[in-house]
């Protein structure tokens, strides 16, 4: 544990420079090596009389290598409080609140204090927001602020510290935990801890059926409505950001707001997102014929060539896929982000969902197509084909020592039941760790190597140019600060949805094909434990401070995590069908599958899916969840004191139980006026007369019971009483 | 047209009784001819007492055999005024209007008139809702209430006989029409024609493709939704009647209002639910048997038995059918009400769907099992069973004239392939000519026919005992309209279910089977287009003026609508499959099935079916309705305009753009006034001292000049833009 303590102690030798952050609330990265002088000024200069016009303070300070950090804070407390007050405003008139925000501000912000979060989304907001929408339009790397390499908060280090510390030393997330979260990250940053912390007990059953994923699906969807209205953020999804890369055709007044709003033509949007077709076509087949050829001579080399040099041969394909794999996935990202930006979204919310969507084909191929080929390819049809893998025989043919050995045996070959589970253990649980190395150990190492090799640079340079050390400038009081701020701003952006891509590729391994390892489960759970502690170690040290945006969704993700449990229905029952036996199918030949009993279990499972689906979502919607409740019943409180405001207690209380209690009872003396009125009229309307002829209720009582008495058949029942 | 005329003119006689309804709200028919006098009495008395606490005024007279026509009305406009005001206020407080009512009630009035359906539904609460929320409590024949036979409203004959008129002379069902409808009848009832307007365009495209239903389905969904707005009424099933049979075991506090609520253990309820299944198994085995026999009965006497009476013994299953189905169907459908009795609904809009769903399944196996039978059993399979059908003989052994007469051939037997198109087109067409038949006229002249049995018996009676006739206390200038009341308080009640079910088993002819026969579309349109003038004409003539009851939705429907229209998918394709050549199936041997063949042709077929919903609701959701957009917009006034009283209109206009724009700028006192406050203080904190190194964005431009120009690599770049 030495290590990690060290983790989270980034560097001892800044001393007290972890303990406070200085009052800064954004720093920005300016970075100027690659433009001229006078254009780094020009810009500069407009940066800081943008950031001044929206009423924030600035510092400059040197950064490393043709680079200033400015320092950026909210210059007076005022200030601030008006802007968090209309933001809650608008969030009333979103209907993400329910309750009005109290009338006077100071009192609204002593029932409500500001959170942390709340403070950095606003002023990241003021920063960035276009002018016209009252920020200073500063979006970087982007349009006239080619210099601003980022906008990035400072980490408390002080907090990070204790909350890996707690984090480590226990298994379940508790709600305090998760509203701390949100209150430092935001809601977007903490809904995939809390997706951990419900995603966990589900691993914890080892079983395989897929019904749990569906269960956990409807589950997660109404954990994240009720922690959504929990947060107060339901709905704030409505409220988007619009992309400042947005392009409109035209103008058009929102019937909502009666505010002008730019409008792109949906139609020309749709025929863009028709794209996607030819895109998921063309990746399905690029990295498909990949996968596919490495997996052909995988086969080969492991089951047909009985040459030497075989153990090190093996490991061919690996090297092909490692070295053409991130190639063309990089290409195909390129592809994916031009396609998206094509589209031309309004807000960012949408354009992050097309993304994701894209993304996650690009996933699934990768992922899971080699395990669809061994499964529904090479283990059923593997006598058929394997065969004529000799065409691969090119790639080992410097090797083999005769013709024979690269000729495939005709006849008498029989397929490596093994190989799926192999392929399952490999992917769920040594592809897990070598990921997590990648993504945590690997980046911290490097980036300490790199700062060394930076730092002899460096001062090699300045010895040479004669040039001070940026870092001379620096004031003794601020120099282990500036120190830590310089590591930060080398730190990248914490990217949420990378750990949520990582999370729903996991989710399909379970969903699709847990049957074949039944173990995959239990590796998930430990995988997961280490992978929530690790996300929240790069959160706290391998990245910039992100951005605390607020989320009532884990959005685009649902509809993947929706896709994968349907199609675990379908692949577990396939899975189970064709190797119910021995794994080699039935009749020990594992080519002759009976195709419509294999059909007609999917058939079943499918449908017992959707049946179960259709009942989880009945009951769960029958369940009242805490957090409806809470909204429906302060919505009503308000409407009930708005009542009162206008109406008066008593009255309100009357309207809102909907009873007579309040209302006048008819006495005699209106309907005497009313007969009076009627005859200084003269006779009255023949309505009127109608209902005069019984005036109040002794006369109709009288007259009624003397119908019923004519009418009855008084004497059988009055006898049959006597008797 | 002659007889339709007199349809809507029941009775010329009556002269001007049709053109008034003596300003009556609702009539209660009292009968008491089972009950002893005094109790009579006594209940009278009670009726009429509890009428007048609630504020209505009586009027009573004589009805037909031992009954008393009981008038009500509101006894002031004042008071009806505060109830409709009333019920406003509850809307609001639940969230079904988004704008509060005016808070001066004459105004709210004024800007909203009354409408008749509002009224009427108002009285009737009145008259039914317990006296603990405020009503007189009155529940026709249920508790205390035996004699109550039943609350009606009187028609509007020359409403009536307009709206017959203008619906018989027009085809489409514009909006105003609707709106008219639902102003007098109710929005319960008008989402019926609604139903029916939306429904008549999909009938009207001649095809049989199972997309457009599921079109259709989700069409409706966003129309309904839309419609609700519109008539203001979204939401109003949160506004639940509780029902007077509910039995609670224990009571809790409302979390939304706080208020009282009367609680029924879920799992109770649940577990009772779960009767469902036996009872659906029961009635499937029950009624599955009685058509199953009647099909193999009717397959040898039709295509088996040679002997004589043939063309009569044809009937034999019919009249089997006609005999027991109607007993069996009232013994099945008198268990599910009992099911549904012990269920114990809190509102009566569950128990309603509690039943929907039940009758459903009645509904569904009577009307297509026999469609079933014959497209998946007798003609795949008919080569094996038809053999085996001599048991049947026993049912034509009696008119045989010898052995051989009631022997099955063992071999050479053809199945008949014109028998499922037979008897698509008898369920279609020919059940549905007999079905309005006895929906609208055999009531009408069995009706004319008992009245003038009744007059006449009456009269004989009270020659015979002396009494005098019921009618003999009448007022002559009320006569004609008593004698209307008293023919009215005959008629029956109406029920909107009954007519939404013959539209969904339509429905399911139309998705299940239709593309047996593609004139089965064409064959509805006509149907339709008379069953909406018939079930108009039902209202108006036939039935008692239904209670105007709210609704935002066809509510239970809706599912079942799904299921046929998902179930359409299957059978669509199978039906394809198995007769894709002459109807006699694969190689002319229909019983040799490529089962693997079947099932994918199914399997691909519902999940073009799935991927199709999936988009064609996305595709909705995205397009915004204009009735959510109003409501929205709504929503978005009023809260806007709260905000202008509360903080006058530019705070408010400034809250609401979010903008930073009304915002202070920070000026260079601000600063100078923190410098001063920490000089005073001594040096004040590091923070402090910090901020305090640049003062104003003047010296953060000049020291970040500085900086960039010690640092920028000024030659390089400078030199480049000389070149």
């Amino acid at each position: 544990m030495a290590s990690l303590k060290s983790l989270y102690e980034p560097s001892t030798d800044l001393g007290n420079a972890l303990n406070t952050n200085f009052d800064v609330d954004y720093v920005i990265d300016y970075r100027f090596a690659t433009t001229s002088k006078t254009a780094a000024e020009t810009q500069f200069i407009k940066l800081i009389e943008a950031l001044h016009n929206v009423g924030l303070a600035t510092e400059v300070r040197n950064g490393d290598n043709c680079a200033l950090l400015i320092f950026i804070k909210v210059a007076s407390e005022r200030h601030l409080k008006a802007e968090v007050y209309r933001s809650r405003v608008q969030d009333w008139l979103y209907g993400v609140r329910t309750v009005a925000p109290k009338k006077e501000i100071q009192q609204n912000l002593k029932d409500e204090p500001i959170t942390e979060a709340e403070r950095l989304r606003l002023v990241y907001l003021l920063i960035t927001k276009p002018k016209n929408e009252g920020g200073a339009g500063i979006t970087p790397k982007s349009g006239e602020w080619t210099c601003v390499e980022s906008i990035f908060a400072l980490h408390d280090h002080q907090f990070n510290k204790a909350w890996i510390k707690q984090l480590t030393s226990k298994y379940f997330l508790n709600s305090e935990d998760l509203a701390e979260i949100k209150d430092r990250f935001g809601e977007k940053n903490c809904i995939l801890f809390c997706f951990f912390a419900i995603i966990l007990p589900i691993f914890d059953i080892p079983s395989w059926f897929w019904v749990l994923f569906l269960v956990f699906v409807e589950y997660w969807k109404k954990q994240e409505t009720d922690l959504a209205v929990q947060w107060g953020v339901r709905g704030v999804s409505k409220i988007q950001l619009t992309r400042p890369q947005f392009k409109h055709e035209s103008t058009a007044t929102d019937p909502v707001t009666g505010e002008e709003i730019k409008v792109y033509s949906p139609f020309k949007r749709l025929a863009r997102q028709l794209l996607q077709v030819p895109f998921a076509l063309t990746a399905a087949l690029v990295l498909g014929s990949l996968i596919a050829v490495c997996f052909g001579i995988e086969v080969f080399i492991s089951e047909v060539y009985p040459g030497p040099f075989k153990a090190y041969l093996v490991f061919l394909p690996t090297v092909i896929l490692t070295v053409f794999m991130p190639a063309l996935l990089s290409v195909l990202t390129g592809f994916a982000t031009r396609l998206t930006n094509l589209e031309n979204y309004e807000t960012t919310d949408s354009h992050e969902a097309a993304m994701v969507s894209k993304i996650f084909i690009l996933n699934f191929i990768t992922s899971y197509l080699p395990i669809f080929l061994t499964a529904f390819v090479y283990i059923p049809f593997g006598q058929i084909i394997v065969p004529h893998l000799d065409i691969f025989s090119l790639t080992v043919r410097p090797f083999a020592e005769n013709e024979k050995q690269l000729t495939a045996p005709k006849a008498g070959f029989q397929i490596n039941p093994n190989r799926l589970k192999g392929q399952v253990i490999y992917f769920t649980v040594t592809a897990q760790i070598v990921n997590f190395l990648l993504e945590i150990i690997v980046p911290y190492v490097s980036r300490h190597f790199f700062r060394k090799v930076k730092e002899v640079k460096t001062n090699r340079a300045m010895k040479k140019s004669g040039t001070a050390s940026p870092t001379a400038d620096d004031h003794p009081e601020e120099a282990a600060f500036l120190t830590r701020v310089r590591n930060e701003a080398e730190l990248s952006v914490y990217d949420v949805t990378t750990d949520f891509r990582e999370m729903i590729v996991q989710f399909g391994y379970l969903s699709l094909f847990s049957v074949v390892w039944p173990l995959t489960a239990v590796s998930f759970l430990v995988n997961n434990f280490i992978e929530l502690r690790g996300d929240a170690l790069k959160i706290a040290i391998e990245t910039q401070r992100p951005v605390p945006w607020r989320a009532d969704s884990i959005g685009p993700w649902l509809e993947s995590l929706g896709f994968l449990s349907w199609m675990g229905s379908l692949t577990t029952a396939a899975l189970v069908y064709l190797f119910r036996g021995d794994g080699l199918g039935p009749d020990g030949t594992p080519w002759n599958i009976n195709t419509a009993g294999l059909l007609l279990t999917m058939f079943f499972s499918e449908h017992i899916y959707l049946g179960v689906q259709l009942g989880v979502r009945k009951a769960l919607s029958k369940i009242d969840s805490p957090g409806l409740q809470k909204e429906r019943a302060e919505r009503w409180t308000v409407r009930k004191q708005y009542l009162q405001e206008s109406m008066g207690q008593e009255a309100a209380d009357n309207a809102a139980s909907g009873g007579i209690a309040g209302g006048e009872k008819i006495s005699t003396s209106t309907l005497e006026d009313a007969a009076r009125m009627s005859t200084l009229k003269g006779h009255g309307t023949p309505e009127e007369r109608f209902w005069q002829r019984q005036q109040g209720q002794a006369e109709t009582i009288a007259i009624g019971k003397n119908y019923i008495a004519k009418a009855a058949p008084k004497d059988k029942f009055e006898s049959k009483k006597e008797l």
